[in-house]
């Protein structure tokens, strides 16, 4: 036995040992009701900062200070290997949780954990405290080592379930601090219990706000019903036309850079056990329907969407009304652009809209997709220790939506993120009765030390 | 000179000498803030109603009282001839006003009657104090020759501007005291200064909300982009196959039974000076639209229109929304049937829907259109009555809009009413500044006077 698999053999069997007290520990940081999105909870926001801070502080790391923004504090705290060679990984979280709404879906109070069978339930047990607690955790059992050959930095923050979050303002004003070779985001979850994956995909997000007026004010509709158009119908027929009969965004140039997916990609993708029945399921809908030619997963990950999101016009009085408006939201794939999809959107409601209105479109936010290199050592690092302790090559699977801090951090310190997570696809992270598998959890705190070795492991090579 | 010719100068002498003193009245009938559509004004609607019941009272009439409602009581008052043979007519009033906002578009207090020219200026100096002045100004004239055969009823409501009215409950609870020959109803007002007119005919409304539910719940548009139809999509879709591209509501049936306009009425309508000039001043729309092969005046009084009123669908938090809502507004024209047309829609409602989406239309209203006959005693002598003040024959018009209390005289009394008016196009009905032109006004009175001799001569006959 080598000494470096001495060396992980004694972190896997401290943790093994001190399972019951990190738990106890993730009980505790979970009775704090850190919901960033409600103002009510700006004590527990602090408290929760607190908490985290205080628990980086007990772990022996260095420098571990509350970095203050306009909204809730972000956590940091680093242990630096004297070695300036070492990997340096920076350890993302975020200490907020999302609102508790409805409460009388919850079967025990959300913020007063609950162990039950193998799940422990209770608002950001999966999403993500659990996971951060799986973070803190391995690298106790791996700070026995003082040796170990790695730069860790966390960086904890408590925007992430409510908007704006302050993030990338810390990221610009800490740059030189926070600067790291990646990132590990522990909050993309797995595809099954068996199943350990790694993200490496994300969609992008583009939004604008398409206003339409037609007459100077809300007219009598007995008066004026038959001479002028309503700008309902107007918006209306267009957004009618957003799509073609195949299902297919029909903004000119829409498709214009999306990469068609390969066989290969296909053939991957079709092993992921989310069949048809998985999506309506989940959604309710009577029947699905999208882009003819691709299955329903690949129609949410590797294809573009576009949904109006909110459509107002008019009011319960019965007037014609003088303008109406719509949000609209596009998911993007890799190598569209939003600023030019929003001009390519801009162009089609021009050429689309009658004379008889006028319009105007206000983009509202962009974010390119994210797509991931795995052929990097950190993907390698991660993939070996998965399979070190589930048997079984991770899938690298793709995500529909986004995750902000991945963005915000390939932007502003220019680093990719490596994702992952141990939360289930049962969990309900924003729903009622959130829980936590924790035989999963324990699987998970080996799996990151079996990372963090195989990280030190490339210092050597 | 005959006696009745005697008579009626002698009345319109009285009226010429009085006007001033009528003037004061509705000064001071001007100076109650009596907005029906605002609890707020709760005491001023029961001032308005008593002042209205002493003037009838000090007019001499009968059986002066306030018929009770659940909402604002009605003043009623009779002046019955004892030869049970004469005519009677219901002169039909409200004396609500509509809402007052926004204040600051007003250049001197609504509530406080200004005259500036040729114009009295105060809310409901038109619409339509000023109407119900101008009737009991004629009636008071009249009343000075006792033996004028004719019997009058005076029934002045005071829920027009608001909903619900309760008009019919009175209507049906008091069916034996107000049965009548026929309704004068003044508020359908005059094409211009010039231009006396009757109003023979109003458009239907059949009110409708069509409900659309896809997936159970709001979406993340990252997760399920792509896989389920939106419910926004959907109606959006619906709606803008509403019209085809003439302009003509695109509903199977639909046109069925609506009466093609013939030669003669397509003349008489173009003599109305309401060009297209006019309704793009009066919307503020940029073009016209509408049916092809009609006038806007056209589209507007003797075609049928479908307008969507409202639409409302997901939120700016930016899910898919589980469902969207509209409400759909059809202004009908005569032997169109309201519940047929809602059947019609229903059915195509049913056949244009996807299968992806649950749906339901609920009928809200539908009242058909009113065409009054215009070969009547009543309106010959209303035609003769502006003819002997104005020296032109009024024109015989049609509105594209409803008033309610026509239709409720006509289902629960079973009478016509007989439509005119002595407000300008110009008076601000329910806008800023309203206004009363005083000599117009003037000349109503005259004329109404000849009307009601007019009427009394029927009985001669």
């Amino acid at each position: 036995m080598s000494i470096m698999t001495k060396a992980i053999q004694s972190s896997l069997e401290f943790a093994r040992s001190h399972h019951d007290r990190f738990l106890d520990e993730l009980h505790e940081f979970l009775t704090i009701s850190s919901i960033s999105g409600d103002p009510v909870y700006e004590k527990e926001m602090q408290l929760a900062a607190d908490w985290v801070a205080d628990r980086l502080g007990a772990l022996g790391l260095d420098r571990v200070e509350l970095l203050p923004t306009a909204g809730n504090p972000v956590v940091y705290g680093e242990w630096l290997n004297p070695d300036s060679s070492s990997p340096t990984v920076m350890i993302y979280g975020h200490y907020d949780v999302a609102p508790v709404e409805p409460l009388d879906e919850w079967d025990s109070d959300p913020f007063a954990p609950f162990l039950r069978g193998d799940n422990l339930y209770g608002r950001g047990s999966s999403d993500m405290k659990g996971q951060i607690m799986a973070c803190v955790a391995a690298v106790e059992a791996l700070k026995l080592r003082a040796e170990v050959p790695l730069n860790i930095k966390f960086l904890i923050e408590g925007e992430e379930e409510s908007g704006p979050s302050h993030l990338s303002d810390v990221l610009t004003t800490h740059h030189e601090l926070l600067e790291s070779d990646f990132c590990l985001n522990t909050d993309a979850g797995m595809v099954g219990p068996e199943c350990p994956s790694i993200t490496y995909a994300l969609r992008g997000h583009m939004g604008c706000d398409l206003h339409v007026v037609g007459p100077s004010s809300d007219l009598h509709s007995g008066a004026y019903g038959g001479v002028v158009q309503n700008p309902i119908h107007v918006l209306s027929e267009l957004i009618a036309g957003f799509h073609n009969e195949d299902g297919r965004v029909a903004i000119p140039g829409f498709y214009d850079k999306v990469r068609e997916i390969d066989e290969a990609q296909r053939l991957m993708l079709a092993k992921v056990p989310y069949p048809e029945e998985k999506f309506l399921m989940e959604t309710g809908a009577p029947f699905l329907w999208g882009e003819t030619g691709y299955s329903p997963l690949e129609r949410t990950i590797v294809r573009p969407s576009l949904d109006v999101v909110y459509f107002e016009g008019g009011s319960l009085k019965g007037a014609i009304p003088s303008k109406a408006r719509a949000a609209i939201g596009m998911r993007l794939v890799p190598d569209q652009d939003p600023k030019e999809i929003y001009e390519q959107t801009s162009n089609y409601v021009r050429e689309s809209l009658p004379e008889a209105v006028t319009w105007k479109l206000e983009f509202r936010y962009g974010f390119p997709a994210i797509l991931v290199d795995v052929n990097t050592p950190w993907v390698d690092a991660l993939t070996n220790a998965l399979e070190a302790v589930w048997g079984v090559k991770p899938a690298l699977i793709r995500i529909g939506g986004g995750i902000p801090a991945v963005i915000d951090l390939k932007e502003n310190l220019g680093i990719d993120s490596v994702m992952t997570g141990f939360s289930l696809p049962d969990a309900n992270l924003h729903g009622p009765n959130e829980k936590l598998h924790i035989p999963t959890w324990k699987r998970g705190v080996d799996a990151l030390i079996h990372f963090f070795y195989n990280l030190a492991d490339l210092q050597d090579q």
